[in-house]
């Protein structure tokens, strides 16, 4: 085979750990230059190829690419934005393979979540569709933990450390509190369809009646008047109630508790603010004292309070990405791969995109407790293995040493688009 | 001087460190035991002392007490509970002197803020007002940094360094997403009457232009149309926007920007929100994406990202505390006093409680940019060695292990309160 260039983007919301993933990929791409030739990362994303704005990570040092082992956000910036179908938007795909063809690049590293895994099938076609032959690998991210085949998504387990860990603190100070002042307290999380993160809260408790003493999963149609009986009788039992809440909570008809009737790139619904109709209940109809925190981009970006086992695994899956593209496979995705729970042994598999693309892993009904309040022991099982581990980043002055790439744009070849 | 108990208790909201100033008096009065009989704390806070509900503090394991350094909240239970004036209720002084009395307690240790100190004065006066001579010392204790006389206050560092890490790590995140998603983030802190809190976030940024882009202090009223133009020209020119806003942000009209109409057991208000209105704010005006966070008790509960200066601070009140009672001074409070910026060395020294009592420190308005929304290189001096070295707490299967005290009781002795 010959040498090529390659192209790494990173797409949808970005976490602790997307960039330890690009670590894997350029480290890996790096050892290989005698088939991988210059690498190239999309200024924001896909739109980075489509603008032909890429970026020359041969500009950083090895030092820099280390760093990004230990550094949340995305470093070439990120992107909402899933391409049509090539029958809706052929120009699309005809601009993308200009831009390719333009720099040479004969591998497509596509860093995201079920959205992106579509796109990166789409564009390993495109040998096929429009007879521009390209390795296309996805790389999986998403916090939300919902792609279906692999074990788990790097991503996932720091949001879950950070939630757990939270959790138990912020318990432990309305504990302390709630004698003569706040009985409740609510943490709103993130997770718009699964309750992953939210069950990941459910680790900071070990025996019963330990907090979060309820957690409600998107899973779980929510049932009002159960609710405000389980708050009260908690309160009664231990003082306070410690609830975490899934962004995704619906109503039993089908409407999100909080729905701010906006949507994102993607058609989603954007969601917020759940904790505050949460409270307002307990308020208004259980007279209690609450406070609520909303941890939003706090819980994905906090690299500070990673878990050891997903920087591992997302390093693993950028590695895994250019080693399957070298090995010759195409419109794949390395997946984790369970071996056992205890000890945690773990180890990478490979995924056909077909498979992953546009379908969400919800969470199994036997995680969520008979009263659709907890987590089982199953849950646990599944879970805990995931925050294992800590991975603190290099501190200056009291701060975590974060690093921002020198980014160096490639000089554009084509003309720019109209 | 005879051999006497001594009596501890934690007072108003808890912190990160509050536990490690527990510590501090546990450990040196076990180290004193020819002087101090048993150390007794309130179960509750003052609460403990009014009800008679001692925790007999020798019960527990020498391990035990040490945990307490890296344990968060409050381990006996503290109280937001202030003693009226000897005129206004002089039956409860007479009950705290019928308690004290029957447990041969002649040493009061009270952990709190300005309320606390008020109420501590006012114990270290019942020997003058009502024939009960105590000695009583204050150990300080609040994330507002709002005491007076001493240059900080055990438990606001780690608040600050928990909100610059934060907003460094969000501002990662929103700046990747910016291109096509989020362009505004809001992060909610805390801080009633002063910007303490608010200015640590100042510390993400080092660079001119880096984020966080705006700071909305309490001391300075919001500027409606200068906010807006601001948020404006930020995105203009970065593409995003990161603000900080205190929960205490008023209208120029003195109205809390969010005012949520409840208050607490002191008679301040209750606040929280402010984010959401600041959100709306934008969306409304501005049409821009949005998403805020909302830090509440996860900011002052967060023990794994605490300061190590906060904590070996809020050490040293606690054992100053114990042997400044033990070297015979009466109504004080053990203080920080800053020798020098750089290197940063501290040590500690001592204020007489009617001088700190109900006194308020604002923060400088030097410390504060002439635009009103940032911090000067004079807050930075003050800030930054507070939130200097990482002091994590030891982790079990991923989650900080913290403890759990057996808060055994101490027997009662006197008949229940009518």
């Amino acid at each position: 085979m010959p040498k090529q260039n390659a192209f790494y983007a990173q797409s949808g919301g970005v976490t602790a750990v997307i960039n330890a993933s690009a670590c894997g990929v350029i480290e890996t791409a790096r050892r290989h230059r005698s088939r991988i030739g210059r690498l190239y990362a999309g200024r924001n994303g896909i739109l980075g190829a489509l603008d032909e704005e890429l970026i020359d990570t041969g500009r950083e040092t090895a030092q820099a690419i280390a760093a990004l082992r230990h550094t949340p956000g995305g470093a070439f910036g990120s992107a909402r934005y899933k391409l049509k179908s090539l029958e809706q938007n052929r120009a699309e795909y005809e601009r993308l393979i200009a831009v390719f063809r333009a720099h040479d690049i004969g591998y497509f590293f596509y860093n995201g979540g079920g959205d992106s895994a579509d796109t990166c099938l789409k564009v390993s076609q495109l040998g096929r569709t429009l007879g521009y032959p390209i390795t296309a690998i996805h790389v999986p991210k998403t916090v939300d933990n919902d792609l279906p085949i692999t074990d788990c998504c790097p991503g996932f387990g720091s949001v879950a450390k950070y939630v757990a860990v939270s959790t138990r603190e912020a318990a432990l100070d309305v504990a302390s509190m709630a004698k003569t002042s706040t009985r409740v307290f609510i943490l709103e999380v993130m997770g718009r369809h699964a309750g992953w993160i939210a069950a990941a809260a459910g680790l900071a408790g070990q025996g019963a009646g330990e907090p979060p003493h309820i957690i409600l999963f998107p899973e779980v149609p929510f049932d009002r008047a159960a609710f405000l009986a389980r708050v009260q009788a908690c309160v009664a039992r231990y003082e306070y109630c410690v609830i975490v809440v899934s962004e995704g909570v619906r109503n039993p008809d089908g409407r999100f508790l909080a729905d701010a009737g906006t949507t994102d790139a993607f058609g989603h619904k954007q969601l917020g603010g759940v904790a505050a109709v949460v409270a307002d209940l307990v308020r208004s109809e259980l007279k209690l004292k609450y406070h609520y925190a909303i941890a939003d981009y706090l819980q994905r970006s906090a690299r500070h309070i990673a878990s050891k086992v997903d920087v591992e695994q997302a390093y693993a899956v950028g590695r895994a990405a250019v080693e399957l593209a070298l090995g010759g496979e195409n419109a794949v995705m390395p997946t984790i791969v369970r071996k056992s729970d205890k000890p945690y042994r773990w180890g990478i598999g490979t995924a056909p995109l077909a498979r992953v693309a546009n379908r969400e892993k919800m969470m199994p009904r036997h995680f969520i407790t008979a009263d659709g309040f907890g987590i089982t022991a199953a849950a646990r099982r599944y879970l805990a293995p995931l925050v294992r581990g800590e991975a603190y980043p290099p501190y200056r002055d009291g701060l975590p040493d974060y690093v921002r790439l020198r980014n160096v744009p490639v000089p554009k070849k084509l003309p720019p688009q109209g």
